[in-house]
């Protein structure tokens, strides 16, 4: 059963978008944070290029809707929800690398290294993962003292790292180059899939209910729910690459195919790819049954994840 | 006035290098640790590789050593100091790619993108950085329960995050590659040398206070020891850059000068840097004053650091 996008979804991911927008420019001007000795400028600037890029936001939009659920204000939520978008742009700048999928065009623009060089773009990409850190663990102003907690904080440390170092995106890269010649079989697509773009979506989901205070349960529910949404992206992502062309994307696709790596939507065809990604929004939207009402902003997530164009 | 190295110290620092070395292989082998998906081979190789190089582990040192100010214990600590030998080593992988200072040899063994390739060398940096803070926000087994706190493990992350982002080592690699070029003034050098080398080793005295539930008086005295010696470990190593041969380094060595870089020691020359030498060591017993007898052993690495011929 699916459910139809309600007008106001796609304003409601804008919005917050450009909510996410103005915490990460401000997180990324001129000024010093507690601590820095300064801030220099070419390296800062290839960071903006690297971040401030018009995406669609995503992460931090689960982040913010998933915190929803349990009564959380975006103003709350917001500088965590900056922090995963500064780790997700981080693993773009250097997954772009000549040494990794050189890519020249990432959403229509240069990226990092071609605007800037290699070194300064590994350098932002490494500067970027550690600020996301700094982020998580700097109390805001803008946020009442103790609205997060030292012990939500340290939660949402290990999350992401966990979710995003060798045995989650970083591994999942690292195996990703690997498939050209080491051609995983399905299960190793999978687990490779699930790591290197599953796990950070998943951990959205999963901020969102650590920072609302979720119980065990809650928190373990929406972690479920950010891995079947993270699946979904991954096989609407490989259908794009297998059906778009370059100028709907603003990239480079048909490049798994070129670079002769194995999707699923390569091994099992466009029609059971649109059947899974039916199941797992019906999936999704079960994991949902227990918010009631109030989870229909995310009901809607899943479903727009699974039917993107772009 | 100088303080002669007492029988023991060299004893001491290799004793806790033992000690460091066998978490950091415990951290580093197959297991995955909780959460986490799978540990690729290959990548975590590459990151075995880059840490388990036989290094003289002085940051963690110096964790163990300012915390035992408090009466901590090594087993208390060893996992924080630990967490930041992963960011040095993480940093000298990047620092070491072509794109960079392009090093084939460290310790006299092949460099990480050398003995496997360059991407992998990139992402096993990521995973080293991003493992460091999955180590600091996790409650070890082996230490007491609540023996850390967590406001102490935020304290620790926060300065791990700022001591090695943009505005610290990170920065300050970025400063040190725009030297060839922009041939920065006598205060540029200090402020670049200040974020590359000296912002880690100022933390590592800092977490031990941290670690040791010190004061804000006592950390910060710390903190300014830390900066001091990280001073002189630079001034310590330019004037080796200048005087030493590659055999007794293990890497190459006048590479400042053939990539036109001054350093204050080429600047000014050896007799200038050997007397800022005392006097920083000189400024470093001080700061250790108050502690008294207990601070035996940093009064030692202070002059260990200054005379250090490799």
């Amino acid at each position: 059963m699916e459910t139809k996008l309600q007008d106001g979804f796609e304003e409601r991911l804008a919005a917050h978008a450009a909510r996410v927008e103005d915490e990460l420019r401000r997180l990324l001007d001129g000024r010093e944070r507690s601590g820095e000795i300064a801030r220099p400028e070419r390296l800062l600037a290839a960071m903006r290029h690297g971040v401030l890029n018009g995406g669609k936001r995503l992460r931090p939009f689960l982040v913010i809707e998933s915190a929803a659920l349990f009564g959380r204000s975006c103003d709350d939520v917001l500088a965590a929800a900056a922090a995963l978008e500064c780790v997700h742009c981080y693993s773009l700048v250097h997954d772009d690398l000549p040494a990794m999928d050189d890519d020249d065009l990432r959403r229509g623009q240069p990226t990092v290294h071609k605007a800037y060089d290699e070194a300064t773009a590994i350098l932002a990409g490494d500067s970027l993962l550690t600020l996301a850190f700094d982020i998580l663990a700097t109390e805001s102003s803008d946020v009442p003292r103790n609205a997060i907690t030292p012990r939500q904080r340290i939660d949402l440390i290990k999350g992401l790292a966990t979710a995003s170092g060798i045995g989650g995106m970083a591994g999942g890269q690292a195996l990703d180059l690997a498939a050209e010649t080491a051609k995983p079989d399905e299960q190793g697509i999978i687990t490779l899939q699930a790591m290197k773009t599953g796990a950070l979506i998943r951990y959205a989901c999963e901020a969102g209910a650590i920072l609302g205070g979720a119980t065990f349960a809650e928190r373990e529910r929406l972690a479920e729910f950010g891995s079947a949404i993270g699946l979904a992206f991954q096989l609407a992502d490989d259908l794009l690459d297998l059906t778009a062309d370059t100028s709907s994307m603003g990239k480079a696709t048909g490049k798994d195919a070129a670079a002769g790596k194995a999707t699923l939507p390569s091994l099992h065809g466009t029609d059971w790819t649109r059947k899974q990604l039916r199941g797992l929004v019906g999936q999704a939207h079960e994991l949902l049954e227990p918010f009631g009402a109030k989870a229909a902003t995310l009901r809607q997530a899943a479903t727009f994840i699974a039917e993107r164009k772009s």
